[in-house]
């Protein structure tokens, strides 16, 4: 079983120009639900009024809470954003964390350590909460594979990162491919190399983006070192409408396709799938909208050659 | 060392309306070798009638047998195709053959022991010339992950063709995925499957098309298996006109940037490459080019990361 997180609706609509309706993302997120998509990060809980594209993610937290055997996750810039995702009753909360510090700096303007301890509070917070009202916490390094400003981020970086965040309270770390700068070999020894040194429990996830075609390669590499969440957005949404070949995500539903047509069991119907992936396009009219399975179409004898495993 | 073989005037010219003259596809042919492609596939030796497209295939056998390092590789449908490409000096020869029987019957109007006989013949042909004039010849295995005719294909039919193909002469035998059907875990699980059967040394390239999005992650899992010969085209053509999205052959660009990313040696110079691709694009105009590094340009830091193996 793969757990393919849908991140549309956050990292996908954050990157569009414009506002969507609330009552367009709810319909999105109830047909990806009813599709078989266990979880989906919903939005974030960061100043509306630098993205407010995300101003309506307490709303959709709640309508998302509703929907049955749905994980409604969010992302959270720092400590503030946490209490308002605890408080809106979000069951995952991800802090990205930059690997690249000039890239943390000119993002939400911390260093390391200021994140650190942004984590570490965000424990103190999630701890004296009733166990069962306990979000999962997570937090995600991002540049995890090289940064537009720095150039490349060693290893060793990433491995020392890892630890600090987890001693800080994470109970779990992601690699995030921000910059599309990732590659297959990259993807193997990086995960290798942090399981090594904080746990294979701690590392379960990686977060890729597509932007230099090596998308689901890197997807394949870190399914090989034993990954089981996988993040994407439906029709690669979040793509720069300035280049329009390189897409955003790894798209959901070619991942999907890849998953299940190797044998893997993601629990979604492709064929609802790919129908609400229709009416996003149809919704979006002009935003950016990528993938391969759409335009060509499931294989011939489809149904007969899915495996499980 | 892994040998990217360019197949775009090939496969890529022969999906296209217009005819290109002979002219342009020199320059693309002498750029991309000037770049570093060790191998390119520069026609195909058919019914001029039915594909003119390829109708100036033995003048570029010429012109790219005088080029320095390069690999002068051809297609043939028969014994008939095949006496012409040994006539133009082609260094190497591919038949495809369709594991598919339906396929091979409405494609070529050839039943599989009517392709085996084909084979018989040509090696035949090639056993008559001298030592030093003879070209290599493999026998390509067209649909080896499904037909968009017959559906799914048994790897018992793929090893069994293999067999039957070494038996009747082919040097080498290549498995080719046509129709976009194949996944990372078809592709592992069928070259392993051949390489029992026939031994790893008469299977070491396979063809593969980006029709659903998995072609470089397909890639990597033929890598992982031992691959040594990767086809590809430039910027992707061979792409259908009308289905914007789904892209013909892996991507050159793509892919030989996911190869030396990982640290593996192709002899190709990326940068130069990109230059033939702008070049190809403004020649083609309206044609369909794909790829993602082209849009997204090379990471920041690209030259020292480079690696060797």
């Amino acid at each position: 079983m793969i757990l393919v997180s849908e991140v549309g609706p956050r990292d996908g609509v954050q990157s569009l120009d414009a506002v969507l309706p609330l009552e367009l993302k709810k319909r999105w997120i109830a047909a990806e639900a009813a599709a078989g998509v266990r979880e989906i990060e919903v939005g974030s809980f960061v100043n509306y009024k630098m993205l407010p594209q995300m101003a309506d993610t307490a709303e959709l937290v709640a309508f998302a809470r509703g929907l049955p055997d749905l994980n409604v996750a969010v992302l959270v810039p720092n400590l503030r954003g946490a209490q308002a995702a605890i408080a809106a009753g979000a069951h995952k909360i991800s802090i990205p964390v930059s690997a690249s510090e000039t890239h943390s700096l000119r993002n939400v303007n911390r260093s390391h350590s200021q994140m650190l301890d942004e984590v570490s509070s965000i424990r103190g917070e999630i701890d004296a909460l009733p166990e069962a009202d306990r979000p999962y916490f997570e937090a995600g390094i991002a540049t995890a594979f090289g940064c537009t400003i720095e150039g490349n981020v060693p290893e060793s970086t990433i491995v020392r990162l890892a630890e600090e965040l987890i001693a800080a309270g994470a109970q779990e770390i992601g690699l995030s491919d921000t910059t599309g700068y990732a590659d297959p070999a990259m993807i193997r020894s990086r995960i290798k190399a942090v399981h090594r040194a904080v746990g294979s429990d701690r590392l379960t996830g990686v977060h890729l983006h597509n932007t230099r075609g090596l998308g689901l390669a890197n997807a394949l590499a870190a399914l090989d070192c034993g990954m089981t969440t996988l993040d994407s957005s439906l029709g690669g949404l979040g793509g720069c409408p300035y280049a329009p070949g390189a897409s955003g995500n790894i798209v959901t539903e070619d991942l999907v396709f890849m998953l299940e047509r190797m044998g893997y069991d993601t629990g979604v119907d492709l064929e609802k799938l790919l129908k609400v992936r229709e009416t996003l396009e149809r919704d979006l009219a002009d935003g950016p909208i990528f993938g391969f399975l759409a335009e060509a179409g499931l294989p011939l004898g489809w149904a007969k050659t899915k495996g499980r495993k």
